[in-house]
């Protein structure tokens, strides 16, 4: 069989990266083009993919990536750009995944409200899906634009969708305190990312505005099947890459931990990249894996729920291949395992 | 005036070392003694140490500490081996600083209960003073034992008290969600401290069973005059030192963020060691110091509260001489900026 | 094709789980026995194998892994135990591809001498094979037993060997000053393993007296024909994983960077995990692979090396599989991409 | 007796903070100015100086600093900006501790090649003098303008003048192989301090170009009274401070490590800031103050010294407090213990 083409769309960032080795290592993709203002080789950008793909990067150019026969692009741009650049992919029949967040929120006012910006590709935002395999399933399939999950918001809502689903607690007040390490930044330097201000230091930022806020309430109102309002605090880890959500919820009747473990196993039986444990994990469990690790306990009459991941790949291009399985497919463990 | 004679009992710990050196810049404190298991010198203990302190570490031996003309006593012994200890001393009338939680819950049942083992000092208990000098003040200046707080229940009780104290919190269900350093959990070797499994890693330990629980809940109750509860989780975070620690509570009537910003201002404005900012602090600008510091927030409906401490010094040894300048009349803030 | 049958001697550690993670992803080596002194199932030794693998520990026994059908075994045994264990294998006919120090030294009393510990299997030790591929090849093909190399001596010995194959440089007073990430020191708790005191530091241990010393003169003076001597530094840094190693020789006539940066890409050719650069490498460029990264510079009438490894896959686990390929006639670089 | 009014020039940076906190604890001086391009408070630059001091940052003019009784400014500029502000100072009567490189070079054809920069102020470069107290000693202390010395070349230095003092060594061909924490790079946001750059990485730079070669060769040459030439390899280590030089020699005779250990002894021994250790020191043993700590030791023939210190503290703003107090009569130790 052939392998499916695929173009990355913003070849410079820490997700493009991650993204590249796992579609070197899948068995059915194959990269026949990266895009990147700047014109260098990939290898040039990361040292560490020398030797291992032989691509120069190229201006973004629709009717290029058509002419080379890319039937599937993974969108690493910015937000505010891929609303840009995805319109003339999706008229060429290219499929795409974009791993901005602008395809993510279905109500174009949220994302106003909350990005500071004005959304103008209303008409493909209305077929996007929330590319959420483990919630969203079989929609995924036929899409033609997967607007791929948010690193923080996928801990939070598989963290909290089995207890959302079967109405176990109450729907406002929940609490989601979120650490991440410093790649969820992105590679552009700043001083809060530079390293002897961040190393040996833990923060909270964006209290109360951090924009995952409404991604997450829009995918656990779905499941609930009514409104769901959370409290979101992301705070920056002196490490690479994990993230790590506690989160506290209250019961909406009494229940007991071996009760609510059976319930996440049972929910989570068919999805092979969520590991239901007993125990609290760490994120270093789950480092370089497409594998989101959770545990629930109950604490003096509340529920306590910890969601791990390594933000870059299940966090980010770990899904995104997940979410390519499924559009192409592929067993939804291709290339992940 | 001649300078009072300290001896710091068990050596060879991080609370010790920290605690030396912070003596050694006391203008009022000479270190005549320092005990521990190990007969070695200090400093090869501690290289840190060389050429600091000329002191040789020897047994524990009350008359002996009592022949060098001690006149206070810092405890650094692991508990359940410090109410062995102190009892010698205060009956040869040395003062006591101790930073083990021997001493700090009032009710020995308590200690039991979280401690698993019986608390065979009561007499002593019945006077100790918890010495939180932000909450118990003069109580700590006459007191013959002073059981210093954990490191934990400081960011947790400070970050608090001013919303306890006027009744604008419920009194349960306060979430204290907390990230510490890896120097809180001692200088014993263990597998969960050693580098490669703690480091580029997050995760949440003794959920829900931790044993700085009681001791929190015990200083907000005396805080508010009624029985106030928590969920307190600590997270293991891959730094030497700092704890941050995230708080949610439900207001009882609408409040604003200027107004409690005001209100902590108010609440903390003699105190020295307390920071109340507006922003949310990293635990890197409490590094190597004494000071707490405190931000409020609202975020929708509920308070949040982050406070920043370095654990080793303003949650253990810093805070230890605090204490000791009121057992002895110095400036409270001598020794520490 | 049927897969090979393989078993890993001694599961609980780091070059293991490695190791682990990288024949699950080998398309011809099926797992089908690890053993180990705790009884327990493999992912409770390692929760980052959860859902990966379903094999639980069981004490060594030739018989038993004979009697599953596995036809190779890593040992990542401690040495001294390497040479207790592997003896039965062989007999049985089971390849063994050995990670300890045990098969190394070709000369047992330079074994003794460094290791302090009499070789009692110099039967074996005649006819082991040093595996290191890109200087030892096609012997390591049909041999019964491989010596995996050390980590350091890898970076130190492909470093040199184009130099010292065209007698380049002098054979004596040659500088290797290394560093490494933790892991190296395997998962044994130890203080100067403890997170509080390795991290934000760095330091040099076994100074002149490192065993890896030895190793690298043995493989060194393979290569020249004729004896070479070095001084061989270890430093500990504050990382998991990446050893750099930077070499410093006497030039025997005149060199320029252009010339040996070319004798690099030669003697590298058809090396496919050896990448020459001319820009120094970052051992993060390695991370996770089976590369080796080198750089030759000159500076001031001297010859500069830089060579970079992630000690866990190249250093250990990622050679020993390439040593595999080589065994059962993979292509070198099955499994390793 | 009243306190040296001082200036800090250039507060943004993280020597600059460091200086401020070591000076805050000095008996003898009192900060009167900082100067910034950022119009703000200090404690916004710096957080960690939150009540702790309270000056407002002004643009830098010479007048309005003698106005306010400067008697002594440090500089925390960069080179090329500290010898446009200097000269002013200077005519005004103001003492300076200056921590660029602009006046540690005597020959400013030497500053031009390494700096790429013309020295425009030959007539203050005339009369600067080196402040390496160990080395310069009293020279030091009716300097009206001190060059405060490289981070680097005090390892450098301290660690091979008793060797080249002694005439024990080559003179040529010494290798210096220098490990750095990030902070050495200064507060500005690059690629290469971008945390998820840095962290879990180690890498060579400026190999064979760093400038701070010719700094070392001259206090060296100063020394030894004979030009000395080494070749000095830096290295970017994954942590906030410390650097770690292991310095290769070859000897003139031979030597034993209790020999050289002991003429180590002697030759520091009225230094209370340099420490002589049997064992390899590490860096962390020396952070936060002013120490360097040295050991030496005989490998195979080479002579091998391993110097650390905090590159923020011993290597610039320790000593730039060291060399205050020469040049105001204070005890040299005075507030660095």
């Amino acid at each position: 069989m052939d392998k499916v083409k695929v173009a990355v769309l913003g070849g410079s960032g820490y997700t493009a990266v991650e993204l590249i080795k796992l579609l070197l290592r899948h068995p059915g993709a194959e990269i026949v083009a990266i895009t990147s203002r700047q014109d260098e080789h990939i290898a040039d950008l990361h040292p560490s993919l020398l030797g291992r793909i032989d691509v120069r990067c190229q201006p973004f150019d629709a009717d290029a990536l058509k002419a080379k026969g890319v039937q599937c692009a993974f969108g690493c741009l910015p937000h505010g750009t891929s609303m840009e650049s995805i319109p003339p992919l999706l008229e060429r029949d290219i499929r795409v995944v974009d791993l901005s967040a602008d395809y993510r929120l279905r109500d174009a006012k949220v994302y106003q409200e909350w990005y500071k910006e004005t959304h103008h590709d209303l008409k493909n935002l209305a077929h996007a899906v929330y590319g959420l395999p483990e919630v969203y399933g079989d929609a995924i399939n036929g899409a033609k634009l997967v607007a791929n999950p948010g690193c923080y918001p996928q801990t939070a809502i598989l963290g909290l969708a089995p207890l959302v689903a079967h109405k176990l607690i109450e729907r406002s007040g929940i609490v989601i305190d979120s650490k991440s390490g410093v790649s969820g930044g992105g590679r552009t330097p700043k001083l809060n990312f530079h390293f002897p201000e961040c190393n040996e230091s833990v923060s909270a930022y964006a209290v109360g505005t951090h924009r995952h806020t409404p991604e997450i309430e829009q995918a656990l109102s779905d499941v609930a099947g009514a409104p769901v309002s959370v409290i979101f605090t992301p705070h920056l880890m002196p490490m690479d890459r994990g993230i790590l959500s506690t989160i506290y919820a209250t019961p909406t009747r009494a229940v007991t931990e071996p009760e609510l473990t059976e319930l996440y196993r049972s929910y989570y039986a068919d999805k092979p990249f969520v590991r239901v444990r007993t125990a609290p994990p760490a994120t270093k469990d789950t480092t370089g894996t497409n594998f989101l690790d959770v545990c629930v306990k109950v604490v003096r009459g509340k529920v306590l729920v910890l969601a791990a991941e390594d933000n870059l790949v299940r966090g980010a291009s770990g899904v995104a291949v997940q979410n390519f399985n499924r559009l192409f497919g592929f067993d939804e463990r291709a290339g992940l395992l």
